[in-house]
């Protein structure tokens, strides 16, 4: 496997485009689109919030079903989530524009259409803007990396920086690309899947295989990842493969399948690192690797529990080793374990540090522990010394940047 | 039942002192002393974090065992957890330095003395300043009112406000005084107990009545505030009953239990509100209120999943009526309900307002919200419409400040 450069218009077939539709933002993009020239098989993994939005409710029904998928639609600006029957409504509307605008491909139904939205809670979509962005972008698509850059842009709401990676792998002699886009700053806490993950694959594979593939890695990768410990209503990360990289087709778990999946999961994992490093008004990636504990759920209970930890994360921000509030964080998190057992260091590009073991503090050099913590990628790692099990978890600092982002979101 | 000015001293028989031992804090008391002139019967309740500070593990078995209890000793600056069996042996330290100097009450062993600390987690006390401290304390005893505030005061760490109540009921027509101090600021997210909180009375009543009683009140009170979702090490509450009142002894779960308990929840009640009120950095204090539920657990997960999230904290400290998170926060919460038929409004002293209903929001005056919102007591009603059962938990905005305070806890 090797990473390229490239968005989600790298595999073959796939093109995208973007335009300025108006919906809530003012002078920038807001809308994106990707377009498969084939039919895709599909998958997706969508919020367990109870209160999910329209567009959820939409996505999954569709990647649920057989028909093919050939197309993907997202604003940013508002999230159409507590929308009732008009945000189905608007979902039904823009897939439709969608079906009748893009026509250099041939025809398609609005029920190969996919629709995305993020941004504010409870506001209604402005339906001819969202009309007029589908028509404006139709005439538009290009399958060029700049096109798949600037559709990556047009999804941001508070983001700082554009999400993308590609990833190439062979399939029976044949090169096969994996792509995708991601946004996501705040409101992240993935439950099933990130705030919006859009992933693109010429690889011909079986529906089901993808399913199993997207379900294993997103668990790994975007469900690791917080933010402030708030799951999104609108969560979803879908996957579309329109098989024209024309490889041996993957019918079963074999070796080429597990090549796929390594490739999707080194692809989502750099977008995971890469928003939550990109965390509201973050100024550090923050990484917990847990080694040593009994069980996979519990190294993942006890690495999310310290990323979520407000107390923890704003001594990150503060780059200050205080180690108490991870141990206090491990220890509330529902795992039972020895804390006279944990090993903790924290680790960056300036070295590593012993930190705390037996239960309580090393004798360690703070000045190095604040020059290691300086840096903008910190990792703690953490051996419970219980079993052989690890688990990686990502998150970032708490800053006053987050409260001012967030104090007044809607505005 | 009627609240009454006082503190740890109003019940009959208990006395209070307080010291500037220098343990972290420099120009300010860091540590109090509470006496009983008779021995008590006793009952607490203590952190479920894993990892327990050495004064929880020390208090516990004190307060679990049949044995009197006379005294209680605290600090503020250090925590005295992960300090492993050194942490121990201060806890034996102070207890027996408390029996061996406090002198004029007749004769108790350490084993009557309860040790409690709140401050960094991982720093050893300075063993001979404790044992300074305990000394002078031990002189200067007082029942007095003031005594007690200053005692309240020296326990505060990031408190801005020293916490007390005090409460009157009659028992068999005799009247008995419940009083109690408490600390808390940040790393506040109870499980099983607040942080530190003291509660004397000179009620008659037996141990185990006394251990149920204070069980259940504090499920409704300091276990429904979080102020960061933080479990501490060193949450304890701990309650101690001389008898002095000479009321008629409460043996069982009839009327006057009832008035004691209802008493107990109304003086912790006060002092949850006012702990979650000063969270670290809160501009408000932000209540939920859940009705309308089909079980006590569920109006409880419910109302704590929204007092919790970092994002609908945020917007309250930005008075931002965004409802969207609040129906978000419900919606993780791991309850299942459904979206469209849960009514939400906001209330203060400037009015109340129907925010949302149907699933989506009202027609609402944001200027009247704006001004709603902009209260230091703001109230979140929560109508499920699934059932007839409510639960109502406490938290505070999410500010600038609270990041400032944590981001250098330790320096």
């Amino acid at each position: 496997m090797k990473f390229i450069d490239g968005g989600v218009t790298a595999p073959k077939g796939f093109y995208a485009a973007n335009c300025a539709a108006g919906i809530k933002y003012s002078d920038r993009d807001d809308m994106a689109m990707i377009i498969s020239e084939a039919d895709c098989v599909s998958a997706g993994t969508y919020t367990r919030n109870v209160v999910k939005a329209a567009p959820v409710i939409w996505d999954r029904e569709l990647t649920d079903g057989e028909g093919p998928i050939r197309a993907v639609v997202v604003n940013a600006g508002i999230a159409n989530a507590c929308t009732g029957e008009e945000g189905m409504e608007y979902c039904r509307a823009t897939a439709e524009e969608t079906a009748k605008s893009v026509t250099k491909f041939g025809d398609f139904t609005s029920s190969a259409v996919l629709v995305a939205s993020t941004g504010v809670i409870g506001m209604q979509l402005p339906m001819e803007k969202l009309r007029s962005g589908v028509k404006a972008m139709s005439q538009s698509l290009e399958n060029t990396r700049g096109a798949a850059n600037r559709a990556a842009r047009a999804i941001m709401t508070t983001d700082t920086i554009p999400k993308e990676a590609a990833a190439e792998i062979e399939i029976g002699g044949v090169p096969v690309t994996i792509a995708a886009m991601t946004k996501g700053s705040g409101m992240i806490h993935p439950d099933m899947c990130t705030m919006l993950c859009f992933v693109t694959t010429d690889a011909d594979i079986d529906k089901k295989l993808l399913h199993t593939a997207l379900k294993d890695v997103v668990e790994d990768t975007f469900n690791m990842i917080s933010v402030d410990g708030d799951t999104s209503t609108n969560d979803t990360c879908v996957i579309l493969a329109n098989g024209l990289a024309k490889n041996p087709p993957i019918r079963d778990q074999g070796e080429e399948y597990n090549k796929f999946k390594e490739a999707l999961f080194e692809v989502l994992k750099k977008l995971a690192m890469m928003m939550a490093g990109d965390g509201e008004g973050a100024t550090a990636l923050f990484e917990v690797i847990v080694n040593g504990a009994k069980t996979r759920d519990e190294a993942r209970t006890l690495a999310k529990s310290v990323i979520t930890s407000s107390l923890t994360k704003a001594a990150i921000y503060g780059h200050d080793a205080n180690w108490g509030r991870i141990l206090c964080a491990l220890g509330y998190s529902g795992v039972d374990f020895d804390p006279t057992k944990v090993v903790l260091s924290f680790e960056s590009e300036a070295g590593r540090l012993l930190i705390a073991k037996n239960g309580h503090g090393t004798d360690f050099d703070e000045d190095k522990a604040t020059e290691i913590l300086s840096k903008d990628h910190v990792t703690a790692i953490i051996d419970m010394n219980m079993g052989d099990v690890s688990a990686t978890a990502w998150g970032c600092d708490l800053t006053h940047e987050y409260v001012s982002i967030n104090a007044d979101y809607r505005s």
